[in-house]
């Protein structure tokens, strides 16, 4: 069946016409491959600054096959033609795109950083530029799906989460929610894959430089960090700061978050467990591992699962959470599609029940 | 819609209900992994000897939100219950499993060798054993889809290809059936990811002896050699004979084939690349590439296509065609599944047209 | 110049006679390695219980060139042909190998947990086995040569530290013995490479389930918990109880340390480093990174080299210490030699000023 | 003992000081690695376009250890203070800075290609640029010492081979010179870690891009061509023309060369190991495998072996040579060290008899 039968068959009119702008980073590559297996949607439109009138399948050759064409960016055009635009674009600029006219006529997802915090303050101190779209942020909703999905529901402008700050949040929350976790305490220690810093070159990122090597960066100064204090914080129902590491490691795909805080009694790990699965227990794309097994970021690989698990110290009274996700799809590609299908009223799993890859 | 909606809606009775027999090697799971995404397919069950009782996603993680488990191998008994068995067995076991009255019953595709081979002795002369099913070996068909797409539509067994077997050959038999190529004096210089070496523990395999290492092995001896002579001798119309050198690379899966072969004329370039979209111009799942670009692993992996593409060295008058395709997928459990479609009359494509994962 | 004669010209009678008992694991391999390079070392004997009689070049063919035999152990008789035996065997072998008639003979440096704690009831607590040699245990000097200098050059028996407790203590003695930090607070969140598991078989070390993937494991259990522990007790100068979490990266040999640690009051980092630099600013092998660059395990491979490098997160009131060692080197064999070194009365350096292999 | 008073006692004066123009790539601070462990050398310059006036241990931090300073590039000052220039540039610079005016004051080894094709028209024809040292040319030595070590010897100018190049010819040359392979039907089919393709960023040598990717590259093009062929037809006594395929694998260090010969007669595998016996039964640095054993680039990693195997396919009439090195030690700065030690009258091994590292 054709994308318009199976609409038809949905009783939609048509399927969702889907623009990417931005769509040559890792990222946009994903959410092509997502979309284009999506039995409901169209890709409309790819853009691209750098690579406009190319082929996408030459700047991509996965989409050989494909006869995708890169365009130019014009995002009021792209608006007329298309149900939905997701942007993938650095920082700062998305703030200054998206208008009030422009989500008159079409829905957005943003990718980047603009649109996280509620707070344009925190925004400009952690990004050391002015936030230039204040009246549009009042409106955006974090894209977080499994604690935000009823506002997500009838959103216009959907803040895509960061991969970290999805991994921390969705470790961490129910037990600061429930407060078994002093918010003092919270440790957040975590790797990424090389994909995460881009197709940007750069020597940290050149292969012999990456291969055979981890290494912590940015720490205590990473831009994801407010935004799992802002989760947190709504969590603990006062401010909480953590302490975040990030480090990168030699793979491709994949957030491992270890995550640590001091419990405020003594609690069982079957007691945590169940506080996770009362959070979590119908969620389809959290999985929570079973006692004595921890994840793995190859067991979630190319797939929308966050997987979750825990130890209990008790030697020195600490909680370790550790969870795991694919970087380019629940922490970008998959959980934009899943903002996608939450906002046009889908099955919030279509397009994104493949299992996860492995070995991969 | 669920499975059963989709198979309607399709004028199908229901999904085709398949069985994995040893299905917790790593081809057994990419095939897994693949049916659960077909819209046409149920997975009715799952065998192990090693792990029978076992919830499937213990034993591959990545299949931790299914509730599949490992059942008992019993062919005669799932034979009842499945439209198709898949059997992905050590050498040696399917040609004694696999009898005409199993085939009375339903349809098989075989990943192993006991098929393969049309002639027996052959077989037994690379295998080191007998062989114990010559009477079925007469209606097995050898399952490259797109060199015996007819053959396969009607078949009640067929043998699915061999991983370098499958990428060699797409590459060189258009050249050998055209006369374009010297068949004496083609050569096949392989490189295989890891996972072609399987799920068993070996220290060639174990991560610090294989990472960052090449190697060549079973140089002349590879028991892929005959599966390759035996297609290109039917494009030959005359016996051949070829060199194969299979290499393992630090990678987890893909198939790279660089294949050497002495021009029988001064033909250029953009002749022989007629010649190949003569073969394949209307194949899905091969894709050429454009002059000047090579194929390599990266743009294939996790999907079921072969990319090809060739140089011409005219210094030496030889051609060098170079092949790429997924070891797990077109080179194991995709072929299988596009094996299945033909012999279940549907779309070749359906359930693999998912792009390759990148980056991967 | 031969062994020989740079012993003559250094004064010795002859090179250091060195025995290695289980010489077939990747210690044991970096081990001969290092010993063969070191000016004043004559390699005596290696010794295998599962390769006895083998050539030890078709062991490990990085050693093809040598003529090394494996032999079968015999300490008591290697004790007479050598001068220094390194015990490389798994834990509770060692304790009951090495008896004080054994220490009359020779001097031993154990790379085992038999003879690093101090109180066999811990070890007996962690290790789950009756500890075999408490007599000996009295007179066993733990050898973190930058900590522990002068009693190990009078010490007979040298238990070499572990891999993650060296790059652990070297990390945060300074700032427990100076009390800058609250003891109550540390945390070490490591990451080793694949190494540190050994050369024996597993699926969890197997190439295809290790590459590309990052895990926790033995979260709050690790043996290398007592040991890190008891030398920031010394520190503290009271017992000290710390939250361990290990993870293996896919890469052959690195150990990353990110350790934190809670400040007692408002250090700056220039303060913090000054205290790093009294502890550690003659140490050869330690490297102190410069303000704003982080350890990274690339730059340490292949060496005894243990590089140390901060931040202060003053929102926190935290200071994360993060160190870099190659496990195999200043984790294992070359401080096994530095420690030999220390013991023969030889340069402390001899045979370990070799850089860094980059990139590797 | 100091380098100066190891000099001392091997009569010399003093050490080699040594220089290196172009110390800021990777087969630059291959050679400031070696030449630092050399007993008889000193370290005298560094020089780097890009990093003059940075410390050496901020552009690699392996280095960090030292006080070596990147200089800016002078020649003539370099030859007054230098006995020995180490040029690694570009191709096409070093024919013209190395004149008989330096050369008459300071030896050099050129890692480059430049003096390496004693024909300048061959040379023009494959790097498409003019040679501007013709005159210089006609003395260099081409530095592959196991073959050429007698003019070596006596060399002012030694041309170090190429990576390839080393490894093809040193597997070849016994064969083509004993007239046992037909020379027509010579194909090298080789892979490189990726360290081959230099520190210049580029999208191709990105992590994500290269990791999990095997390609092959500039088919019938790549510029060790010719030098491969220039040697094979000193071996053949007249013209050799091959086949040579180039591809990247995803690893740092190595270099594997499959090489594929159609045998004249009907030799034994036995025989032809006489004939490498014969050629390289007392070289140091190369290893020739034992029967049933093919070399394997972990095996040589880190050191200056080049190791040799090979199988005879009687099916075919053809011999496979297998050759591994290590692309940046055999491949270039240890060859470079070997040259030097010749040149300067030095025991051929001083500084270069490390074990290879493994694993690694």
């Amino acid at each position: 069946m054709s994308k318009t039968e199976i609409a038809s068959v949905s009783g939609l009119r048509s399927p969702v016409r889907a623009g990417i702008i931005g769509a040559t980073g890792y990222a946009g590559g994903e959410l092509a491959r997502l979309l284009l297996g999506h039995p409901l949607v169209k890709v409309e439109a790819l853009t691209s600054q750098s690579h406009a009138g190319q082929a996408y399948g030459d700047v991509f050759e996965n989409f050989r096959h494909t006869d995708l064409i890169c365009e130019t960016e014009n995002p009021e055009e792209l608006a007329e033609r298309c149900d939905v635009l997701f942007l993938a674009l650095p920082h700062g600029l998305a703030s200054q795109k998206v208008t009030a006219e422009l989500l008159s006529k079409v829905k957005v997802i943003d990718f980047g950083a603009d649109f996280r915090l509620a707070d344009a303050a925190v925004y400009e101190q952690w990004y050391k530029t002015a936030h230039h779209g204040r009246e549009v942020l009042r409106e955006a909703v974090y894209g977080l799906c499994e604690l935000y999905r009823e506002r997500i529901k009838s959103a216009r402008l959907a803040a895509n989460p960061g991969c970290y700050t999805t991994c921390a949040i969705l470790c961490l929350y129910p037990l600061v929610a429930e407060g078994v976790v002093d918010p003092d305490s919270l440790i957040v220690d975590a790797m990424s894959g090389v994909s995460g810093a881009g197709r940007g070159l750069d020597l940290g990122t050149h292969f012999d430089e990456a291969d055979g090597n981890v290494k912590a960066y940015k720490v205590g100064t990473h831009r994801h960090t407010p935004e799992i204090e802002q989760a947190l914080s709504q969590a603990a129902g006062k401010p909480v700061t953590i302490s975040f590491t990030p480090h990168m490691v030699p793979m491709n795909r994949g957030i491992l978050a270890t995550c640590y805080g001091s419990l405020t009694a003594s609690f069982s790990e079957d007691g945590l467990r169940d506080i996770y699965r009362q959070y979590y227990g119908n969620e389809f794309f959290i999985r929570l591992t079973k006692p004595g097994v921890l994840p793995e970021t190859k067991w979630v690989k190319g797939s929308n699962f966050c997987d979750i698990g825990l130890a209990v110290d008790s030697r020195t009274g600490r909680v370790i959470v550790v969870g795991a996700l694919d970087n380019l799809v629940k922490g970008a590609a998959g959980q934009a599609v899943q903002n996608m299908n939450l906002m046009f009223g889908l099955d919030e799993k279509m397009g994104l029940e493949g299992c996860p890859v492995f070995p991969g």
